[in-house]
């Protein structure tokens, strides 16, 4: 391997966990299932809007204070706090994407360290990766709450550098994300795109290094 | 009226000007129209990212390229490029809200200087207003385009304050989105929600000072 990352840094909503059955637990209170993509836009606008204007919230609380407003005026079948409980306990119930095991392993398995970083918790993160059988694959489990700012802030990745001990230009960002790709690479990271969907890249984000369709083809990718 | 606000800043999108049309855009080029809502939420969330990045691009430049994200995949009944074109269209062919015409009015009338500062650019609000006919009932139409940062960074309300010689506690921003409410309230702004729909308003935003159902309730509100 010539140049290899000495880190690579994953995202984790959507990028390592798959949020596809979010759609059912919206269907489950009563709501349009397709809401949950729109939730979930609502709740990293918000949170970005918070970072622009200096602030700092918790991703739960951003999740779950979008969900009353997303799912307020809807003819729900339980009351709408309930509604909000149910869907909010199916974000901490979520598996990994099928590429994501074999993904992770080949990748720590050729030589390179691997931490999360993530707007949520870490304890979420734990969680996830403790169920796909893949905890022991990433050295650290990082979040946003201890650095400060939520990505795409330039004071999030520099967190994670600093907790990895590695500058900046030796990390590589992975994600699913573009506008975290974006933020990664204007700190000064390398990044890999993962493209699932077959989804186009806004214009407007800085490009990614890399794009792979699914986390298996990564390590020949960087070789 | 005691203690009235010098300034009334106005956003525009949403705010003045009614998005509803645009779900029958996506339909008229094959796509469901509840995309509407997500491809603004993504307008919004991916903007807000670049401010957090400490970047900006025009707003159209933005819609544009949300729109072939979202757009992508579907089974439209015109070609991509065609399809975006289509809806952007929408976009600067929008009405206001009924309630804005009488209300800008009510407020200029009551001795209020009322000015805009959009997200998005000064011509597509000159184009609104001039179509509502209620263009001179606002003394300046501001852009973020032209304050380096867009709301809710503070740079942007800031920018505001200077183009109108006011500082930023004698002014307040009458928006629909606590998004800039919140921005606004900690730059040091009175606020005024307008919440047209019976919205809730979510815990982790500032709250905002006042709480309108209807622009022509302002006037009365801050008498």
């Amino acid at each position: 391997m010539s140049n290899p990352p000495s880190v690579l840094v994953f995202d984790v909503n959507e990028t390592l966990s798959d949020l596809q059955p979010m759609a059912q637990r919206f269907t489950d209170v009563g709501a349009p299932g397709h809401l949950s993509t729109l939730w979930f836009a609502m709740v990293l606008r918000d949170g970005f809007a918070l970072t622009a204007a200096g602030s700092q919230q918790p991703f739960a609380e951003l999740g779950a204070g979008a969900l009353r407003t997303v799912l307020t005026g809807l003819d729900l079948d339980r009351d709408l706090e309930t509604a909000v409980a149910h869907v909010m306990q199916g974000f901490s119930e979520l598996g990994v994407h099928d590429d994501v095991p074999d993904g992770a392993r080949g990748l720590r398995d050729a030589g390179l360290r691997l931490v999360t970083l993530s707007n949520g918790s870490s304890q979420v993160a734990e969680q996830l990766l403790t169920r796909a059988g893949i905890r022991d694959s990433f050295q650290h489990l990082l979040s946003v709450e201890d650095a400060g700012a939520w990505k795409p802030a330039r004071t999030a990745y520099e967190y994670a550098a600093g907790a990895c001990g590695t500058p900046l230009d030796a990390m590589t960002l992975v994600a699913v994300h573009p506008w975290d790709i974006d933020g990664a690479a204007r700190a000064g990271m390398s990044t890999v795109w993962i493209n699932r969907t077959g989804a186009s890249y806004p214009d407007y984000f800085t490009p990614p290094t890399h794009t792979v369709s699914a986390l298996t083809d990564l390590a020949g990718r960087l070789a």
